[in-house]
């Protein structure tokens, strides 16, 4: 694997915007912010048999890698501008493996509008990449955690407990429709319970969720507790309307910051936390 | 290992600057950039049994994890803002492990006032980390690699072939002195002999080294070739005064772009690339 020519073959690949002054090829790269909006930045590992199975296509990963970060990029309302991808490359794989993980995630980014601005080439014994996502928003406009208030109604984009593996579809369009109307947002990435109760803590409230779409051939236990769903969870002022395609589950309630309760039982967090066993 | 409670730990000690409207605890950071200025991006893995030997202590671990990615700050002539860290926390480590990695990694961005907007906190069998810099520029004035000019003379700060494992000092202030009077910079992370010759790449000259100052117990071979220096090499106009603290060391000549000599003969890039054997 020669890195000068793989480094070239990215910067011919790697988009082009008026905000990037300088790209693929320096100590960094260069951005030129415009007047009036807020800079996003959000980084996310993928990391061999910990984030994704050894055998998973190289395209596929490439795709997931972004896709992560993309969907912090929509929880907060953004619109995502580059990205910078620091890869290390496992000693099981070559070039072309290198390339085709790069093919999927510049496939992502050419549909999202995300230069590939940067980065960085390693290696390891296994597999990991680390990809940060600058995104923008109007000034002052970006959806936070700790906005929800009590009465505000509780909804969720698609379908939960889809499961790992699945190709993620970033929310960017929802969390633009939502700047402004939602009063707090979320992506699913851990699990609705664990990811709820973050929220509300954020938000100094508690929840109650009266129902969950399931996905189909899925489980509630799936649905309440799986991660990786990467759908937007978020809370809409009392007698607003939600965009279509999103689904009311339950209300922002008084009661002990950060509890959740389902169908009138508390609900204990679950979902997927680094520092102990993840869910099956 | 308690997630929340490193979070919470993370957050008290995370630093501020009032371009960080949020920071640890969101999907994203929020920046609001100011009028005036480019921004820089960059993002450094360390690996260990790559980067560093799994022995070397966690303090050093962390502050070395972010002195990588300010020195390609301060090789742009950037003043750095703030970081997003990513750690990829191994099997043998504990939370006294954690803690020890941030305060090392927090005394060196306290020292350059680089807030810890974020990242992420995960496992792997081996530890890893990723650490994004944003630093910044007033507008156009970034300190690039393709500048400089048949004629500029050669400089380096400081002495080369220290080698592998010491602390690195980042060259934060020599860069912002050599906004506007350099033609060019890079920095010193992969050995003079293959950095040079990149310079030149992207300079499309060629160079011509007669002397290079040689840290105490070292070699000229290190001091050519080695890696991890961490000094910046820029190149100043004929007749124009270098900083203190800095030695000429050639010209930069016309010639095959690319090409540099040593004292009248060639010398080849054998610094360290990832995808071959590094040099010892």
């Amino acid at each position: 694997m020669n890195e000068p020519d793989l480094v070239a073959w990215l910067r011919s690949r790697a988009g082009k915007h008026r905000d990037i002054v300088l790209g693929i090829g320096d100590d960094c790269a260069i951005m030129r912010p415009r007047a009036g909006e807020d800079l996003l930045f959000t980084t996310d590992p993928l990391i061999e048999g910990v984030h994704f199975k050894a055998d998973l296509p190289a395209a596929a990963i490439g795709e997931r890698a972004l896709a992560r970060s993309l969907s912090d990029i929509a929880a907060m309302g953004g619109e995502p501008r580059f990205c910078l991808v620091s890869l290390a490359v496992g000693c099981d794989r070559d070039e072309r493996w290198v390339k085709t993980f790069f093919q999927g995630l510049i496939k992502l980014a050419k549909r999202t509008q995300t230069v590939l601005a940067g980065g960085d080439l390693s290696h390891d014994e296994r597999t990991h990449a680390d990809v940060m996502v600058c995104g923008a928003v109007p000034r002052g406009k970006a959806l936070r955690r700790d906005g929800a208030r009590l009465g505000d109604a509780l909804y969720v984009s698609g379908r939960l407990g889809k499961g790992w593996q699945r190709p993620i579809q970033p929310r960017l369009a929802l969390g633009k429709i939502l700047r402004g109307r939602a009063t707090s947002c979320i992506d699913l990435s851990d699990g609705l319970s664990l990811d709820l109760r973050r929220l509300c803590l954020a938000s100094e409230v508690a929840a109650e969720v009266e129902h969950v779409p399931t996905a189909k051939d899925s489980s509630l236990e799936r649905a309440l507790h799986g991660g990786e769903d990467y759908e937007l969870l978020f809370t809409i002022p009392a007698g607003k309307r939600a965009p279509p395609g999103t689904t009311r589950i339950g209300t922002m309630v008084r009661g002990v910051a950060g509890s959740v309760r389902y169908q009138g039982s508390p609900l204990e967090p679950r979902g997927y936390d680094h520092f102990r066993e993840p869910v099956e």
